[in-house]
């Protein structure tokens, strides 16, 4: 692969053409909710009074989003900023682009009305391409990421109108959003399999602080996780019951996470890679029927189930998948949101089938879970092949996983003193 | 010591009886709060904005346990995997067992229902195990420490039960969770003794960047301990001055804490262990009493003196009780901890003696105290016997302080660097 | 410069004498708002219900200040404990001085009542203070820096009373925060200029964790900025509006920060200093205007423009203003609050021309605007000049932007391994 990794052009180029373009649309379509058409019976005090009661859970989500993604990914020893930066780039246009595609569905006299569960869904659009990043991190240039970004979240909102007409419940979005961004970016990931990387890289490793860097994004994520779940529950026990189910399964799945990471090591040690990840599939696997009246007794069976999938995929499924599969799966989306994704459809469905929540039926739940997985592994493999185009700037093999192709990377202290002739500090690759 | 460290069979084994005798239990009495038995001038609509109006300061107090606790103890040049890791694993499994053992106390039909107050609840109850955890870090095992958290949070619930059956006046927990933990983890330190550590441990300092990840800790602990502090004060007035007393407290003990810090060195220098620990003694000391008219004015007097009191403890104490009383304090949580709780409490037996909260009394609040730092000394000794058992997996002397005895842990880069050889980055310590 | 760097006396002299100078005023002034003055047909439960609905916005700004600031100024790769440590020095104390020096203008029968809005307010002037600190950083003592927070709060807080007086309306403060605490600033560095170091000095870049330390507090001021810019907005559609504007801004910025970073470098590249920094630039830029009824579009142009400003200054005007103004601004405060912050000042009179919200008009807004830059430049050169005199102990130029000469700082892993005799592994600087 020959061809020049060099943004210059074309991140700038894209990024403003995108920005220009989703300017214009918000002054046609979108305004503020003033509440003029909202129930009669609620007056303006009201709604703002619901507005500020739900702007924490929506302020935690926003925390998952930029900070638990972002730094969840900086585990990598030479990528952190990538991580991190681009994380970044891709929610901010995200959420915007979210506004659109899922107010698109719900226009109101024609026009998009912004509020509160706006700003959490809009939120909520740009973690399935968060999640898709992890599959494909290290591999992709910037301008790759705004194109998946854009794609991915229209089909997303697509597949998330689609569940809402089968008349699927999935509050915590196990299914529209975990299974979705997993295997859209499985998918995508099989696409752009590149074989030199088979036996891995050498910066594919973490180092120590990058592992602490790393717990950041973990624990944010780990306790923000009630309010993801809950966020646009029903106001009232369903809520509530989310809140709760939501941090019990969570705990759950921490010991087991930590069970099984010291087990299946010969030496009994635990394993960052599984206490990173594992620890959080608790909080996937209940996302369907959190609303639910499971009990916290269900809720944590779910949570001690994920955590020990989740493990046994970390240390098992993920390297027959790069072998047998040609999925290279970067963060182990799989093991995070894939298979703990699924857990939770099908728990939604023995909800749906014991009468968890009023209106839910087994079928409708099985038929979105369905769904879901069929599009969004034939929409991740669609986007595999437009970025497989060779005018993206994507990373050759050797340089991938490496901040320094796409960002000034300052040299480390102990390089430098070797080498006092370059006193700026940047090391640059020529691109 | 020539017993195995090898995690493999124990740490699973009791990780996962524990979760699943949790399970069991909450199968058989916890069950959701849904407001039948409640005031019944409060409907549920009103209950549903406590909850949600609560919720928010539950999750500042998630944040210090998991973050703030959590990332406080890394300043450790090479256990930052145990600080933040075990610190996440002891409250997972912690507030399990609070929710059971605050429970058992106050069941309902033979129920446990759960609201966001008992969430709270829960997580302080874990606070006690994780102030323990700092004085015993670097030389236990993670089955000791899962073993301290179902012990201590038994002894807690017992001690806090007994509290309030005193009828003394605790919002801010000074007495029945700082003072506890304190006490509890020194007695277990004591127990635990190890002589060929008296002169100190290679490992037992920071290097630049852990003293940097230590102070996301500080500071989250710090921003939201108004948070702690008022989490369960009632609703109205006692709330608000909770909230504002803690505030200013903290802001006086920083700047005693800086004053004395740079005052007791003789170059002038600040010193990170001072900054880290001594700014938040204002927050443990203002606990008892928060919650009552003891103005601004009184909370930064409070502040100001504990502030001053714990860099001493640091400074001066911390060597003496290692030398001395064969007290070997890795985080120094008697100078967090233990002194301000004991100055909380003074605090709450003055201001009850003027009258700053109505009911409350001065032998009210001295026999709470002294209730406390008998049970917590007693039960911390008793757990400590049980932990000195030689087949919990403890580390060998010359092991302490290191992470890789329980984790995998990456090379660092200069070292891989002169090291080609292990292209996997990872040091293995023979177990 | 032979003076002593020593802050043995100063420090805690100046720091012990400003907390007891501010307990004994607090004594004499400050009391909690018992609510007993408060609007008649709002009752105790009501005061206290939007206390707990403002906590949250609260907190929010107060990470904004400890974490946020903090963290953002840790860029430096070997000035990591001053930023942060010295942030929570100056806002510490800053909150509580600025309960006084901005409750003198609002007394109430003679006292000043503590309510949430206060509390969010003392923030507020400290974040003056804390962007200030950004043009000095690394060429400053604490002693100095406590010196500036005493001065710059008390002249906050005229300008701002001045602004209100002026009937100006700046609800994020663009003008009476941003620009002002940024002209300040750099009015102080041009007076404090060291010729010296006009090339550049060796300890002020980053190395790559310091630049993931300082995205910490990138991501921390950019999700939470909403809260700052609507905290004390008016409840009801103009707190929504502010959050719903900084929201999109923010947003826009992102994306026009990436372009121009790439675009500038002739490689292509994104550079650490523009995403930690432009990104923000949206946040500031619509502060004055983030509760006036501009449409999420408007909003986004605003936060289009200021992304672009932003990047363009640090890349081209930065080194212009170091070499011919003599202003050397460590943190190109100028670029993320100075400019921005008078593009805020400009769309608040754009704003005020077409009506956007009632009874604001353009003249004010200018008056204000004007007021604003020519208060803060000549209160900045004032204060510089108080700084420069020769005994408050600052850096001599060749230890500028380095811990070691007011901290204790352990000795960094590789460098330790190479001098085993100094086992304690603290470095001293002889003061």
């Amino acid at each position: 692969m020959s061809y020049s990794t060099n943004m210059r052009f074309r991140l700038p180029a894209l990024a403003l053409t995108l920005e220009i373009i989703i300017i214009i649309l918000f002054g046609i379509f979108v305004r503020y909710d003033t509440h003029e058409q909202s129930d009669p019976q609620q007056n303006s005090t009201a709604a703002h009074s619901q507005f500020l009661s739900l702007y924490p859970l929506f302020q935690d989500v926003h925390v998952m989003i930029f900070v638990g993604f972002g730094f969840l990914m900086t585990f990598l020893k030479r990528y952190g900023f990538s991580s991190v930066g681009i994380n970044m780039l891709i929610a901010a246009l995200g959420l915007q682009w979210g506004i659109l595609m899922q107010g698109f569905w719900h226009l109101h006299h024609g026009k998009i009305e912004v509020d509160i569960l706006k700003m959490i869904n809009a939120d909520f659009s740009t973690a399935t391409v968060l999640i898709s990043f992890g599959a494909v991190l290290g591999k992709t240039s910037p301008v790759q990421m705004l194109i998946m970004a854009v794609i991915e979240i229209a089909i997303f909102a697509c597949n998330e109108h689609l569940a809402g007409m089968l008349g699927a419940s999935d509050i915590g979005a196990s299914m529209t959003i975990h299974t979705f961004g997993a295997y859209f970016g499985l998918a995508a990931a099989v696409v752009l399999y590149r074989p030199s990387l088979k036996n891995g890289h050498e910066n594919e490793g973490s180092v120590y602080h990058s592992d602490l860097f790393a717990m950041i994004g973990t624990l944010f994520l780990w306790m923000f996780w009630p309010s993801f779940n809950s966020a646009i529950a029903d106001h009232g026990m369903n809520q509530q019951m989310a809140i709760i189910n939501t941090y019990f399964s969570l705990a759950a799945s921490v010991l087991t996470a930590y069970a099984i990471s010291s087990f299946v090591e010969h030496k009994g040690k635990l394993d960052m890679v599984h206490i990173q990840n594992a620890t959080l599939a608790g909080g996937v696997a209940v996302g369907t029927c959190a609303d639910m009246n499971i009990g916290p007794f269900g809720a944590m069976i779910i949570g001690f189930t994920a955590g020990i999938i989740s493990t046994l995929g970390f240390k098992f499924l993920t390297p027959l998948l790069a072998t047998k599969l040609r999925i290279q799966d970067t963060c182990g989306v799989h093991n995070l949101h894939g298979l703990p994704g699924i857990l939770g459809g099908l728990a939604g469905i023995v909800s749906a089938a014991v009468g968890a929540k009023n209106g839910c039926t087994p079928a409708m739940q099985a038929a979105s879970l369905a769904a879901t997985l069929g599009i969004s592994i034939s929409g991740g493999a669609l986007t595999g092949f437009i970025l497989k185009l060779p005018f993206w700037g994507q990373p050759p093999d050797q340089n991938c996983y490496d901040d320094s192709i796409y960002w000034e990377v300052p040299l480390e202290e102990p390089e430098q003193e070797n080498q006092n002739q370059n006193e700026h500090g940047k090391i640059k690759v020529e691109a």
